[in-house]
Formats: C-alpha cells, structure tokens, sequence
C-alpha cells in the first residue's frame, strides 16, 4: 500500500495507474478508521477499483464551538485496517499541504445545506463541500464512495457533483452498525458506557419505524414520526431533529415512498449523533 | 473544427486527444469575438495546445439589472473568426445544457469577489467562478487562457484553482486595444460614437498613468490615481472606481511596484466599461 503525503505524489499514482486502464475509486475519510469505512473499501475493492483512501480532519467543516481538536485520531492504526482491507494508497496530507495559508474559495451547495445537520452546524457542508472539492481535483478518482450513515452529506455531494460536472460517479454504500444497533461513527468513542446505552435510542426509534412500515404498512409520515419521537424523548437525550424527507431536495413529505428518509440527530451529553432510515 | 453542443461530446474529444498526448488549451468565452479573445487563442495555438474554445454567455454571472438579455451574440461570425484562428473545437452548449432545473451550488472566492468590480456587481464573480469551474471539470484542460482586460477576474480565477487544486495552469494574456486605444471588448458595440469618444478618457488617463511611471519615475500611488482621476473628470462620465492594488490579493498599495497594477471602471451613459495597466 502507497502511503501518499503530498498532492503531486497522487497525481503521480493515479496518472501511472490510470494509463494502466485503472478504475480509480475514492474513499475520503477523516480516519479513526471504523466498519462502516472499511465496507466503502470493500465496495471500491469489489468494484475492481484501484481504491485510494484519504485521511484528513478537515478544519473547514468544524464550527468554533465544535471538536475539531479532540476529534479522534490514530494513524498506525488506520493504516493497519488499511493495509489488512487492501486499499492499494492512502493520501494523508498535512493541514498545510491541502490549505495554502490564505485560502479564501468556498464551494456550497445551497438550500440543502442549511437544513437539518445544516440548521445545528453552519457552515458545515460549505466546508465538507470545498475539501471534497479539493480531493476530488486531487485524485480525478472514477468512482467515490460515500456513507449513507450521513445521508445528508451525500446528497449534497451528489448535488455538488452533478451541479459542477464532476466527471465522477458517487457510490452510496448502506450504513454499518455495530453489535448493539448503533451506527458505526468515529465519534462513538467519546461516549461512556451509560451514554452509549442512552444513545441507543435512536436506532430504536428508527428501527420501529421501520417495522411500522414494513410490517404495519404505515406510509403517514406524521405518524411515524410522532411514534419516534415519542421513543426518544422516553429517553434522557435532546432530540435535536427527526424529519421524513425527499432524498433529492430535503423538503419534508407526508408519506413515506421511494426515495425518501427518515433523518434524526440527538444530543448525549456533549456528544451529537446521527442516524437514518433510507428507502431506496 | 468540431463544433460540439454536449458535455459529453466534449469529453469524448478530450479523452481522444490526451490518449494522443496533446496538452488541452482552453479558452473560455462568451462570445461577440474580438481581437482580445483571438489573442488568447493564438497564444493557446502557439503553445502547442489541442485548442478549445467555449461561447456561453452565462446567466448565473449577470445580476437582475445587468445585460444578460441583450448582451451581444452572434455565432455564426463567432464560428468563423474561430476557424480563421485555427481553434480545434469549439464548445457551443445551451442554457440548459450547462444546468440543469434546480442548479444550487456555487464557488465562490471570499474577500476578493467583493471589491472593485464586486462592489458594483453583487454576486458576479460567484456566477464567473461557478461556471469557470464547470466548464474546467468538463473540458479538464491543461491550460486555461484568460485576459488581463478583465485583471479581476483573472486573479480571482486563478485564486480559485490554487485553492480548489484544480490542474490547471492559467495563462495571463495582455489586454488587446483597438487603434484609438480602446480595450477590446463584446460590451464596445454598446457604445455610441459620441459615447465611444468619452469612453477614451478611461484609456487615456491609464496611459497617462504609465508615462508618469515610466517616464517620470512617480511611483506614489495617490499621486498617480490623482492625475487619473483628474482627467477622467474633465469628460462627461460616471467615474466608478480607480485603484492601485497589489495583484495577488487586490489591497490598496501606497507605492507602484511589480504585480501591482491600476484598475478602474467608468459608465458612459448606461455602458460599464473597465480597463487597467498592469505591472507584471
């Protein structure tokens, strides 16, 4: 496995690889490598890509009161899950390699990033927008794959990507969960076992939302979200948002069909978390 | 040369021509030729580039009162101008090929697009980097060509790929005037001939400008946007801003030196025009 610190040794590999008829598949990461990343990898692998991964905590997408600084890091390692997971290069460059010390341009995708995560964190995704704008420039990759654990963050990209004429298909990939039902997050790890055991109430919510429509053919999405609400309030956490959405443009629906989602976040003491239920 | 309407089919070509390890030229336009954007083309062609050119006048870079509507278009003049200048394609698409119904992102270059010309038009450099960012991720250029008639834009661009990483080199080419001094531009034809006549003192004042530089060794700044304004005020126009700014990030500078330059703009009638001296 490459491991690639500097913008021009990757355009370097993907130039080499790609006269040698190469897919390329990206998977950009803020490392703290978990399940739900590692099955990214084994989709770009499966897919016969050449699959490049990136570590990067990317400042621009943290708010001041955020945890930028405590964010978790552990390079070895990531670098073990990626060797043992076949990624063929790793990019992980410096903050100084990907911001020049006087960077200005910002690429936002309007509308959609204000709603929901958006409403609780400004800024957000004009800030995972612009990196994976950077990276995308950076690794011309085929193919990128995106979670859809932070379903909002995807369809923004896919936005993005149609709107800028990317010349790179967005793979989404289902949401891995751990034993317990919660969804694989890197930011799992601040939670204490009480909280953790707190913060299940949200994979709860949903998956009884899923029940209800897959078993009770319940499609009203008022009542759906009333029952999950009313789930998680049974439990010591701030409900910050539970919404049925269209997956294209966000906008809220009343009935719950193809291509829509039902996108929640709460709050566990300091720790903010996020999870959904997608109907493809 | 091709003439191609479709993203699509200017990929095809581009992919054609790299696999025959040509360098891709890429001049961005909105057509109404002149000799400025001929200049630009010439130099692509000089360079050894497989040269593109684009025509699409912009709708997202014009504000509500601008001349989006009647700004001036011809493409049949346009395409032969182009074939005499021995361009290899040349991108042609509609409004509708260019975004599609419920186009939402935007790039766009803080601190930079405000001034000058951003004073006057809100949101103009936003539209000019979104489209500029568009057309790169189509056509991925080697090379892109732009004029320092419009210096703002220029810098702004060529901020924008530095920061986003697009790879791309942009080449700066010398403003082209037509004989009475006039900076060449679409927007001239605009101009009555009394009008066209007034529109002189702003060239006329900017060459003053560099005889006193060149010839008189002034280098104080206010002393010499003193004099330009001076005889941009004896003739019947609306003076809109003159400056002399560092090149790199558009500050106010005291003294003229390298890669500071004078801009300015002045409305004759209901016409705006710009012109500069730059000292690369």
């Amino acid at each position: 496995m490459e491991i690639l610190k500097k913008k021009s040794q990757v355009r370097e590999l993907v130039n080499k690889e790609r006269s040698k008829k190469q897919i390329i598949g990206f998977v950009p990461t803020m490392g703290y490598l978990h399940q739900g990343h590692l099955s990214l990898i084994k989709k770009a692998k499966n897919d016969g890509c050449f699959t490049i991964v990136s570590i990067f905590v990317n400042p621009l997408q943290f708010g001041p009161s955020e945890d930028f600084q405590r964010y978790p890091r552990d390079t070895e390692r990531d670098l073990k899950l990626l060797k043992e997971a076949n990624a063929d290069a790793v990019f992980i460059p410096s903050d100084e390699e990907m911001y020049n010390s006087n960077h200005l341009t910002f690429v936002n995708v309007s509308k959609l990033s204000e709603k929901l995560e958006g409403s609780f964190r400004p800024g957000h995704f004009a800030g995972v927008c612009t990196v994976c704008a950077k990276l995308f420039n950076i690794v011309q990759p085929d193919r990128a794959y995106f979670g859809w654990k932070d379903a909002q963050q995807l369809i923004i990209i896919r936005k993005m990507v149609r709107d800028l004429d990317f010349n790179i298909s967005i793979v989404p990939v289902a949401t891995v969960r751990e034993e317990d039902g919660l969804a694989a997050s890197s930011r799992n790890v601040y939670l204490s076992p009480d909280q953790r055991k707190k913060a299940l109430v949200l994979s709860r919510a949903l998956q009884k939302i899923e029940q209800m429509i897959k078993f009770e053919s319940v499609i009203d999405a008022n009542l759906l979200i009333e029952e999950g609400k009313k789930i998680i309030k049974s439990e010591d956490v701030e409900l910050q948002y539970l919404e049925a959405v269209e997956l294209e443009n966000l906008e809220r629906v009343e009935k719950i069909r193809k291509n829509t989602g039902i996108l929640g976040a709460i709050k566990v003491g300091n720790v903010r978390l996020i999870d959904n239920l997608i109907m493809e």
